[in-house]
């Protein structure tokens, strides 16, 4: 009996999920594919209903007339043996288990069940996702585990041994531009294992950048073997769970993982040529690098984020992450000059917002297309300048009379009257020449929100702004550090692929 | 003659602005001391205005009538000495100059003029904040440089040599419930510098939290001396600005500082006692956390941070931050065992959000409240579970149909019907036995903002969360990562003081 492949598996003709309901969590699973649209049937199992969402549903797996290729199964652990027998005698090609409460909780009698889950499935020839995990993302078949995720398909692959992080790094990849080709929660891997998935990333010519979650290799060998060879065609960004002490301890009751000693991992991952995350943010933001920027082998970047000491330390921010902050060449310094521009001496690199205070006919965005066409840069790091958004975080509940700052407390000079369709031509200018990382920031909750400024123009501006550098494939930030650093790893990754 | 000190020269009778207007940045400063009520004398000085904001003008500061402290101008570089001499013959005490252009140009003529305005003070016993600054933030006096600043008074005092960074950092550290007793931005530094400063907060009874931002000390071995001393007694949290070569470079065209080499600055810090920050937001962080929390000295952390691969990161992110992620200790699981708790033997710390999911009667608030209560933890750093906005930020513009996860993504078992008020309580409690760090995200502009989240359930919820956190003195922070590097960085001072 030749055993079913992932290619096999994640093209199912039908789904049947068993413990689907029309409310509570039964109906996350099922409700979630019945909105995304599966392409093929589905199939509610729960034997306390004729019906969920109106869709006739059956007692078991085996009652169901047609054939079932893929299973969901939100059912008790107690219950899993008896709906592997029923999938195995009705053909079932693989089963998502969802159900936990197995080897992760530590105790023996689990781990036994499990081990009886995994010998039913092997003889029956029903291969199987998890248990104790999300499954299986995919939108181009309809098929997803959060009804929020995008309907929109890209080129990242993403395997994730835990389920609430795979949520979380899909909703800030996705928010960021970035889409998924397939994206699969995977658990405590008692058959499918990262190796698997990774094999069949690598093999995926809809796949262009592999994003990857591991708590605990289940086949290091095997894995680090296939991570060597793709790394040379696909950019693999990787977080290990379980790093320290505590954190391999708390692997152990999350998926059953034994973490092993961070340093072997990493000196593994630093020879594969993987690149490798220390949080979600920092996972999120190597994704997205790789997904927008075209390949970036030199670390020359022309800088501007902000006036005064924001320039200040942009400038010691890109340096602690590794790029060379050039000085403006003489080049520019003399054409500024022969322009007429009469602070052509102290304009410099990192570039101050303020430089047109003096001179209304010349601006940052200008001098960045000048430092974008020289050759003495390989890449633009830049705030975008929106109204009512372009500074930091303005004071709030306490604000007095109409400020010359505006609510947000942007410069009076940073494009105060540019449209955000002005605003991103600007930034696809200098796209034009070379690669351009945004600098965006995010805002926090505060007190006394009693005027309601999540309502007003800066956040509305700064999302329309958002959604026109994605069209335009320009990633943004929310900090001058994570962008250094995030470029600062991507360009390790092509001086390396390069040799 | 003796010189004014900053004592006598922050408590003006009367204050006049040089180049004060209606519109433009010319109203800055002068509609700010109206707006905030400043509590002596305000008088316009423009020639070409009879009056400004409905009080009368003067052509200049010797055709004012009654006496004159403080003058603040916001001429251009070369009316300035004309100005100070001005100034000298009329009495006043200091000078504030917004006016810039000056040394950091790096022009021989305009570091002349520096040179002359510095000369004509000094013979006239005129002291100088500045050039090239912003000035004195100082609610209490009714003194301030940007309108949306709070009108609220606490215990920090700062010093900045940049304008733009004190802004963002008043800004951000006040949206996070600490507030300021005293800020000064004082630029070139001419007269008043950063060991002046230093030297007045120390002495000041007001005054418990010292922070500041260098470029470069006119004055390093006073400074040092008085910091070797103050930080015996009161935190002190130094950013460095120009720490590398690109910085250093940047300093220059800023502030016309000699930024030096980072090494010395470093090991001067590290042996003076001070409190180093990289970033704003880190300075931020570290001032709300001395602000807020009481003297920590053991670095043993009970944590909580979300579910599954959430509380696998945030144990490697604490340990990484140089934190103690300890076992849950055995009484503890017995309490639990004999409480009945079905999964007593899983919980564990980090603990997971979802412990509750088996047990309704048993929630994470409640094993935190265990974790503070037992000698064995020294600080608790614990997720804000708000309904909306307890997960991560949810995926948007393509939602499908009404999630159980709710719009923000947050977990069902998340507090769901908890009022802000009942969600706050739960951490004063846990507040009451051991020190609290709260997480609280951040939210990030997205595309497709068509539906408006931003005037959801979730922020409102969380702008109420955070003011009641700040009535009740729980400090908050955006990552589990940034909450353990500030407790790390504070036990370190503690543990230093208390030797």
């Amino acid at each position: 009996m030749t055993e079913y492949s992932l290619e096999e598996v994640l093209h199912p003709r039908s789904i049947a999920v068993v413990g689907a309901s029309d409310e509570g969590r039964g109906s996350q699973f099922f409700g979630t594919l019945v909105d995304f649209g599966f392409k093929g049937e589905l199939y509610p199992v729960n034997p306390k209903y004729t019906e969920v969402m109106k869709i006739k549903a059956y007692p078991t797996v085996k009652d169901i007339p047609g054939p079932v290729d893929f299973v969901i199964s939100a059912a008790p652990a107690p219950q899993v043996p008896q709906i592997m027998r029923d999938c195995a005698q009705k053909g079932v090609k693989c089963i998502h288990l969802f159900t936990a409460r197995f080897s992760e909780t530590g105790r023996e009698d689990a781990a036994e069940l499990e081990k009886e889950v995994l010998r039913i499935a092997k003889e029956g020839g029903v291969r199987i996702i998890g248990p104790n995990c999300m499954g299986v993302y995919y939108p181009k078949m309809g098929m997803a585990f959060q009804p929020q995720f995008p309907k929109l398909s890209g080129s990242i692959a993403f395997a994730s041994q835990s389920g609430q992080a795979a949520g979380e790094i899909i909703n800030k990849t996705t928010r960021r531009g970035a889409f998924f080709n397939k994206a699969i929660s995977y658990g405590n891997a008692i058959d499918f294992n990262e190796a698997d998935f990774l094999e069949y990333f690598a093999a995926d010519p809809e796949v262009k950048v592999i994003m990857m979650y591991i708590e605990g290799p289940k086949n290091g060998s095997r894995f680090f073997n296939i991570l060597r060879e793709v790394t040379k065609t696909k950019p693999v960004v990787i977080i290990k769970g379980g790093r320290g002490q505590a954190g391999t301890s708390a692997t152990a009751s999350h998926t059953a993982s034994l973490a092993g000693a961070i340093e072997v991992w990493n000196t593994m991952i630093s020879q594969s040529g993987a690149v490798s995350a220390c949080s979600i943010d920092e996972l999120v933001d190597l994704a997205v690098s790789f997904y927008f920027l075209p390949p970036i082998t030199g670390r020359r970047a022309g800088v501007m984020a902000g006036a005064g000491g924001a320039t200040v330390l942009a400038a010691d921010q890109c340096e602690e992450a590794g790029l060379d902050v050039a000085p403006l060449p003489q080049e520019i310094r003399e054409e500024l000059r022969s322009r007429g521009i009469q602070i052509w001496d102290w304009i410099s690199n990192p570039a101050d917002f303020s430089i047109n205070m003096g001179d209304d006919a010349f601006g940052p965005a200008e001098l960045l297309k000048m430092m974008a066409m020289h050759p003495g840069f390989d890449l633009i790091i830049a705030s975008i300048n929106i109204p009512g958004w372009g500074g930091p975080p303005g004071g709030r509940g306490h604000r007095g009379r109409g400020s010359p700052f505006g609510r947000g407390g942007p410069p009076p000079w940073a494009n105060m009257n540019l449209s955000p369709d002005e605003i991103v031509k600007q930034y696809t200018q200098i796209a034009e020449y070379k690669p351009v990382l945004g600098l965006l920031h995010d805002r926090s909750p505060a007190p006394n929100n009693d005027d309601n400024e999540q309502d007003d123009e800066g956040w509305k501006n700064a999302c329309e702004v958002t959604a026109k550098l994605i069209e335009h494939g320009i990633p943004f930030y929310p900090t001058v550090s994570r962008a250094a650093l995030a470029a600062n790893k991507v360009i390790d990754y092509y001086q390396r692929r390069g040799r």
